[in-house]
């Protein structure tokens, strides 16, 4: 038996969400339907925690043991001949049995991306917010989502159905830049509450807009009550840049005999 | 009569090319079609130049006349009503009535990327040509396309359906760049032969993957003849990225009475 982590890549428009949903098409089990035909068994695959409808994907981690013997560039090439247009296989790297990628990530990060300009793009519309006519001021923004950067409890950041038994969390960093029309909100952390990101996104857009004064963040996060905070930003908007493990899993190169493994962590760049 | 302007951006995947033709959609009868439905009339739309089937733009300039009176906005923004959402009016400005969007242009930038890993990518898998498993030296790249710079005859580097009547062009500055697997090149010059630039990518690509030297697109080009060029790139990785007119069309702000025009180029950050 060979224990497998690979890194996911996915546009999620067409999608449900990472996980399996009685009805509709998730990630999850895309990979596993791929995965049966590559095979000829079905393995459960396990991912490092869960993506809403429309979230999209750069660096998603998930990991499934099979008794089938194959080169990580066999899992790899394989797994995207098997799968739809919308969803990649980047790198595939063996792992020590025990390895389990929701409990031994170290940090993630993720980004959320508005676009700021009159006109719609058709390059990138189904990637960013799309706030039409408002301006976004975005050296604001960066200073007003600092009040969040270290451990807090994020009662105020998280949606009505989070199952978290608590809510406290530490956020390494968050950073807000603009590049032309596009601007992105950046944020790492070792662990996200249900609509986290999204909802921190959606309370800075009112301070970007100048709705709300800069120190509006800290205030949200003192009062501990989604109602003190904005609206959760639509999911087209984020994407999960990548999940970084400690050693022994973030060692680049385990299992790599001919060059297909990455790293568990993909770039942010 | 109003002669405009539009600053036009659109995802190629879906269209036949920018000019009308028989059968298909094209780019420029899209456009028609929503003036059609905006104003009552069906003015004809003329483009800066044609881009083929798959070839994407940022900022394609295109130019009609119409007798219906509207603001600048109004024109931009009841485009974009009646446009299907692989295409866009980014900006619109009311011009001279002798204004040729081909005729008047100083300069264009294109940029075709190219993305070398192992993997495909769902998010980006449309606008990039994907090398598989070839990696490419960008410097290396970027050192032999210097030799194109310059006022000479392009005929290695034009179809063979190519209607120029000469071939002499100016290339007023070529860059290939790379940031994590995307390497990419801009070309900026006064005027483009058939198929130039994917010409030239396509020639390009040997050089990078190391088939070929670093001096291999100035032999290319000495040679005169397409028979000693690499194959074409494919559309998909062609980007037109901005259009430039000389004053007095590249003046700022002209009929820009509600803050709903651009300038005539489009950034290319």
């Amino acid at each position: 038996m060979t224990r497998w982590c690979i890194t996911v890549e996915y546009d999620g428009s067409g999608f449900v969400g990472w996980q399996r949903q009685p009805t509709g098409r998730s990630v999850q089990a895309t990979l596993e339907d791929a995965l049966h035909k590559l095979l000829g068994e079905r393995p459960h695959v396990a991912g490092s925690g869960r993506t809403d409808a429309g979230v999209h994907a750069e660096g998603q981690v998930a990991a499934f043991t099979t008794g089938v013997t194959r080169s990580a560039r066999s899992i790899r090439d394989g797994l995207n001949a098997h799968l739809p247009q919308d969803v990649a296989c980047v790198a595939a790297v063996a792992v020590d049995d025990g390895f389990d990628p929701r409990r031994d990530q170290k940090r993630k990060t993720y980004r959320y991306t508005w676009m700021d300009r009159p006109s719609r793009s058709p390059l990138r519309g189904g990637r960013v917010w799309h706030l039409g006519k408002a301006r976004l001021d975005d050296a604001r923004m960066h200073a007003a989502v600092q009040a969040l950067v270290g451990t807090h409890r994020f009662d105020s950041f998280r949606a009505a159905g989070c199952a978290a038994k608590h809510t406290l969390r530490t956020l390494e960093g968050a950073a807000v830049r603009r590049r032309g029309d596009l601007v992105s909100l950046d944020l790492v952390g070792t662990g996200f509450l249900r609509h986290m990101v999204r909802i921190v996104a959606g309370t800075l857009t009112d301070v970007g807009t100048g709705r709300e004064g800069v120190d509006h963040l800290a205030h949200v996060l003192a009062a501990r009550d989604r109602a003190a905070a904005g609206r959760t930003a639509p999911p087209q908007g984020l994407t999960l840049v990548s999940v970084v493990y400690d050693a022994p899993w973030s060692g680049p190169g385990q299992g790599d005999e001919d060059g297909a493994a990455g790293t568990y962590s993909s770039s942010s760049s």
